[in-house]
């Protein structure tokens, strides 16, 4: 048995998703989002996204965790506050000795789907059945934190494969 | 007497710098920068700047801190690290109880010159006799970390004046 985390990292919303694996069978344990008000100072915030991601580690304790990483396609200005979400979550998970897998979006895509060019929808789908749920994860950033957990699996399997490989 | 903590947030170098006032004359306390090796991982590197930071914490107990805002011309994808530091920093004075003041460049430029446009020569010169130093402050970083904690300490001078006026 492993559990794995995901996140998708924002200021205002965090996505976050919890995955337990049983001899190759994903299911969900749990995903939503951490959300802060817009009327707290940036450091307030900050801190209120890690106590409830330490809270999430805390009862789930999860082994390992993917996080998606940044992309910029135009906004620059929402990205700065993303990246700084971004940061105390992979402080937090480094603090707490869980090591964190990092991919960008197209990766995440291509090891749920096969596709890194797929759409979102198809991503979700992908998401709802392999973790076993009947309806799309909601809110999207969960849906995002839960394929960054699945996508972490993927690459925890590839490791071990390859270990298997080279040890023989 | 009042100590102020100036920050120019980056995650291979973090400039800091340390000034205290007393009956309105500036002081130089510190200088320096953080750095943390490439070799580390970006949670690992994280985790080394926000040591660092609360060393000084515990050793100056500084009353505010000016941190130096994200100013994106060109290169963007060299800005996701630092703000990735600056999410670190600002939950770490958050936890410490300091209030952060966020200044853009321009803004520190001003206040440290009188113009927003000035040149980083002419700023540094007016920071070094500013605080009573023999020499320019180095590295760049440590002195546009002591230029925030001056702007800082300017801010602080204006409401005070401004809750004098408000309160008569």
């Amino acid at each position: 048995m492993i559990r794995l985390l995901g996140l998708d990292p924002g200021l205002a919303d965090t996505g976050y998703g919890i995955i337990e694996i049983n001899d190759g069978k994903l299911n969900h344990l749990a995903h939503g989002s951490i959300r802060t008000a817009s009327t707290l100072g940036t450091g307030e915030r900050l801190l209120a996204i890690q106590k409830s991601v330490l809270k999430l580690i805390r009862r789930y304790r999860p082994e390992a965790a993917g996080i998606e990483s940044l992309f910029f396609a135009k906004n620059i200005t929402s990205a700065i506050p993303v990246a700084q979400a971004r940061g105390v979550l992979l402080l937090t998970l480094q603090k707490a000795g869980i090591p964190a897998k990092e991919f960008a979006p197209q990766e995440i895509k291509m090891a749920i789907t096969g596709s890194g060019r797929a759409d979102k929808r198809q991503v979700q789908e992908l998401v709802r059945r392999l973790v076993g749920l009947d309806e799309y994860p909601k809110p999207d950033h969960a849906a995002d934190a839960l394929a960054a957990a699945i996508c972490c699996y993927h690459v925890l399997q590839t490791e071990q494969r390859i270990a298997k490989v080279t040890h023989v």
